[in-house]
Protein backbone atom coordinates (compact mmCIF):
# COMPACT_ATOMS: atom_id res chain seq x y z
CA UNK A 1 0.00 0.00 0.00
CA UNK A 2 1.23 3.53 -0.91
CA UNK A 3 1.08 6.79 1.57
CA UNK A 4 -1.47 8.20 -1.24
CA UNK A 5 -3.94 5.00 -0.10
CA UNK A 6 -3.44 5.49 3.64
CA UNK A 7 -5.99 6.97 5.43
CA UNK A 8 -4.79 9.70 7.97
CA UNK A 9 -5.92 8.62 11.24
CA UNK A 10 -7.48 10.71 14.16
CA UNK A 11 -4.43 12.72 15.81
CA UNK A 12 -4.19 11.86 19.39
CA UNK A 13 -1.22 11.26 21.80
CA UNK A 14 0.04 7.98 19.75
CA UNK A 15 0.24 9.88 16.76
CA UNK A 16 3.96 10.51 17.15
CA UNK A 17 6.05 13.04 15.81
CA UNK A 18 9.18 11.18 13.39
CA UNK A 19 12.38 10.96 14.04
CA UNK A 20 14.75 12.79 11.69
CA UNK A 21 15.69 9.23 10.38
CA UNK A 22 12.45 8.29 9.85
CA UNK A 23 11.54 11.91 7.55
CA UNK A 24 14.45 10.92 5.60
CA UNK A 25 13.58 7.56 4.73
CA UNK A 26 10.13 9.09 3.80
CA UNK A 27 11.01 12.05 1.75
CA UNK A 28 12.20 10.59 -1.40
CA UNK A 29 8.59 8.53 -1.78
CA UNK A 30 7.48 12.28 -2.46
CA UNK A 31 7.35 14.79 -5.12
CA UNK A 32 9.00 18.01 -4.50
CA UNK A 33 8.59 18.38 -0.79
CA UNK A 34 11.05 19.82 1.56
CA UNK A 35 11.71 19.89 5.65
CA UNK A 36 11.02 23.13 6.95
CA UNK A 37 11.40 23.58 10.51
CA UNK A 38 7.80 21.72 11.95
CA UNK A 39 6.26 21.48 8.51
CA UNK A 40 6.34 19.49 5.67
CA UNK A 41 6.21 22.05 2.99
CA UNK A 42 5.84 22.31 -0.75
CA UNK A 43 5.73 25.43 -3.27
CA UNK A 44 4.02 25.01 -6.79
CA UNK A 45 4.17 27.44 -9.48
CA UNK A 46 0.74 29.15 -11.23
CA UNK A 47 0.38 30.82 -14.29
CA UNK A 48 -1.98 33.35 -12.53
CA UNK A 49 -3.94 34.07 -9.20
CA UNK A 50 -7.13 32.39 -10.71
CA UNK A 51 -4.70 29.08 -11.16
CA UNK A 52 -3.50 29.24 -7.59
CA UNK A 53 -6.81 30.07 -6.49
CA UNK A 54 -8.11 26.64 -8.28
CA UNK A 55 -5.55 24.74 -6.71
CA UNK A 56 -6.23 25.87 -3.82
CA UNK A 57 -10.03 24.42 -3.51
CA UNK A 58 -8.75 21.46 -5.20
CA UNK A 59 -6.30 21.03 -2.15
CA UNK A 60 -9.29 22.12 0.02
CA UNK A 61 -11.44 19.57 -0.61
CA UNK A 62 -8.93 16.86 -0.04
CA UNK A 63 -8.05 18.23 3.22
CA UNK A 64 -11.30 18.56 4.12
CA UNK A 65 -12.60 14.92 2.96
CA UNK A 66 -9.15 13.58 5.01
CA UNK A 67 -9.66 16.05 8.00
CA UNK A 68 -6.25 16.41 8.00
CA UNK A 69 -6.10 20.17 6.82
CA UNK A 70 -2.70 22.12 5.93
CA UNK A 71 -1.84 25.87 6.68
CA UNK A 72 -2.00 26.95 2.40
CA UNK A 73 -0.35 30.49 1.39
CA UNK A 74 -1.13 31.63 -1.69
CA UNK A 75 -0.68 34.49 -3.88
CA UNK A 76 -0.54 35.46 -7.54
CA UNK A 77 1.49 32.35 -9.03
CA UNK A 78 2.06 30.63 -6.49
CA UNK A 79 1.05 27.89 -3.41
CA UNK A 80 2.66 26.93 -0.74
CA UNK A 81 1.48 24.01 1.21
CA UNK A 82 2.32 23.58 4.88
CA UNK A 83 1.92 20.54 6.39
CA UNK A 84 2.59 19.42 10.65
CA UNK A 85 0.91 17.95 13.25
CA UNK A 86 0.12 20.42 15.66
CA UNK A 87 -0.47 17.78 18.50
CA UNK A 88 2.25 15.98 17.85
CA UNK A 89 4.57 18.92 18.04
CA UNK A 90 6.17 18.20 14.59
CA UNK A 91 5.62 15.62 11.13
CA UNK A 92 4.00 12.75 11.42
CA UNK A 93 3.24 9.55 9.51
CA UNK A 94 -0.29 11.36 8.97
CA UNK A 95 1.56 14.81 7.02
CA UNK A 96 3.08 12.01 4.60
CA UNK A 97 0.09 10.01 3.50
CA UNK A 98 -1.41 13.88 3.20
CA UNK A 99 1.24 15.22 1.24
CA UNK A 100 1.37 11.75 -0.65
CA UNK A 101 -2.73 12.46 -1.60
CA UNK A 102 -1.29 16.06 -2.65
CA UNK A 103 0.92 15.04 -5.00
CA UNK A 104 -1.82 13.01 -6.81
CA UNK A 105 -3.63 16.38 -7.57
CA UNK A 106 -0.49 17.91 -9.11
CA UNK B 1 -15.21 59.14 -1.67
CA UNK B 2 -14.33 56.71 1.11
CA UNK B 3 -11.20 54.23 -0.07
CA UNK B 4 -13.46 51.46 -0.58
CA UNK B 5 -15.25 53.81 -2.98
CA UNK B 6 -11.97 54.26 -4.85
CA UNK B 7 -10.43 51.70 -7.77
CA UNK B 8 -6.94 50.27 -7.73
CA UNK B 9 -4.71 51.93 -10.29
CA UNK B 10 -2.31 49.90 -11.88
CA UNK B 11 1.13 49.74 -10.48
CA UNK B 12 4.07 51.79 -12.09
CA UNK B 13 6.61 54.03 -10.81
CA UNK B 14 4.64 56.48 -10.38
CA UNK B 15 2.29 54.42 -7.43
CA UNK B 16 4.64 55.58 -4.67
CA UNK B 17 5.06 53.94 -1.26
CA UNK B 18 3.25 55.80 1.83
CA UNK B 19 5.44 57.15 4.34
CA UNK B 20 5.15 56.16 7.85
CA UNK B 21 3.14 59.38 8.79
CA UNK B 22 0.85 58.27 5.73
CA UNK B 23 0.25 55.17 7.05
CA UNK B 24 -0.54 56.15 10.21
CA UNK B 25 -3.37 58.71 9.36
CA UNK B 26 -4.79 56.00 7.28
CA UNK B 27 -4.55 53.19 9.06
CA UNK B 28 -8.13 54.26 11.56
CA UNK B 29 -9.80 54.23 8.36
CA UNK B 30 -9.63 50.64 8.57
CA UNK B 31 -11.13 47.90 10.67
CA UNK B 32 -8.34 45.63 12.46
CA UNK B 33 -5.63 46.03 9.84
CA UNK B 34 -2.06 46.31 11.38
CA UNK B 35 1.44 47.12 9.64
CA UNK B 36 3.95 43.84 9.68
CA UNK B 37 7.02 44.92 7.92
CA UNK B 38 5.98 45.70 4.12
CA UNK B 39 3.13 44.51 4.78
CA UNK B 40 -0.94 45.81 5.64
CA UNK B 41 -2.01 42.58 7.22
CA UNK B 42 -5.52 41.51 8.74
CA UNK B 43 -6.36 37.98 10.21
CA UNK B 44 -9.71 36.91 10.98
CA UNK B 45 -10.93 33.66 12.42
CA UNK B 46 -13.38 31.29 11.65
CA UNK B 47 -15.11 28.57 12.96
CA UNK B 48 -13.47 25.87 11.03
CA UNK B 49 -11.72 25.02 7.35
CA UNK B 50 -14.28 25.07 5.18
CA UNK B 51 -15.50 28.42 6.34
CA UNK B 52 -12.12 29.78 6.19
CA UNK B 53 -12.09 28.62 2.94
CA UNK B 54 -15.30 29.90 1.58
CA UNK B 55 -13.77 33.39 3.11
CA UNK B 56 -10.86 33.35 0.67
CA UNK B 57 -12.95 32.40 -2.22
CA UNK B 58 -14.82 35.77 -1.21
CA UNK B 59 -11.45 37.17 -1.33
CA UNK B 60 -9.97 35.80 -4.13
CA UNK B 61 -13.13 37.11 -6.14
CA UNK B 62 -12.73 40.71 -5.04
CA UNK B 63 -9.18 40.88 -5.81
CA UNK B 64 -9.32 39.01 -9.22
CA UNK B 65 -11.90 42.16 -9.76
CA UNK B 66 -9.55 44.78 -8.84
CA UNK B 67 -6.57 43.24 -10.23
CA UNK B 68 -4.54 43.72 -6.61
CA UNK B 69 -3.96 40.66 -5.08
CA UNK B 70 -2.98 39.85 -1.92
CA UNK B 71 -1.16 37.35 0.03
CA UNK B 72 -3.34 34.85 1.95
CA UNK B 73 -2.35 32.34 4.40
CA UNK B 74 -5.12 30.44 5.96
CA UNK B 75 -5.73 27.21 7.33
CA UNK B 76 -7.97 25.27 10.01
CA UNK B 77 -9.47 28.52 11.30
CA UNK B 78 -7.75 31.24 10.18
CA UNK B 79 -7.31 33.41 7.21
CA UNK B 80 -4.34 35.99 7.05
CA UNK B 81 -4.51 38.47 4.28
CA UNK B 82 -1.34 40.50 3.50
CA UNK B 83 -1.57 43.90 1.06
CA UNK B 84 1.62 44.90 -0.21
CA UNK B 85 2.60 46.49 -3.52
CA UNK B 86 5.57 44.85 -4.77
CA UNK B 87 6.82 46.86 -7.26
CA UNK B 88 6.91 49.95 -4.56
CA UNK B 89 8.71 47.83 -2.21
CA UNK B 90 6.24 48.63 0.59
CA UNK B 91 2.41 49.99 1.18
CA UNK B 92 0.88 52.25 -1.37
CA UNK B 93 -2.55 53.98 -1.42
CA UNK B 94 -3.60 50.83 -3.49
CA UNK B 95 -3.14 48.56 -0.59
CA UNK B 96 -5.65 50.66 1.19
CA UNK B 97 -8.35 50.39 -1.24
CA UNK B 98 -7.81 47.11 -1.44
CA UNK B 99 -8.25 46.49 2.40
CA UNK B 100 -11.04 48.65 2.73
CA UNK B 101 -12.94 46.40 -0.08
CA UNK B 102 -12.29 43.69 1.98
CA UNK B 103 -13.24 45.11 5.17
CA UNK B 104 -16.58 44.81 3.64
CA UNK B 105 -16.54 41.65 3.16
CA UNK B 106 -16.12 40.71 6.49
Amino acid sequence: MTLAQENCVPCTSATAKLSAEEIAALLPTLNGWVVDGINLSKRLKFANFVEALAYVNTLGELAEAANHHPDILFGWGYVTVNLTTHDAGGITRNDFVMAAKIDGIK
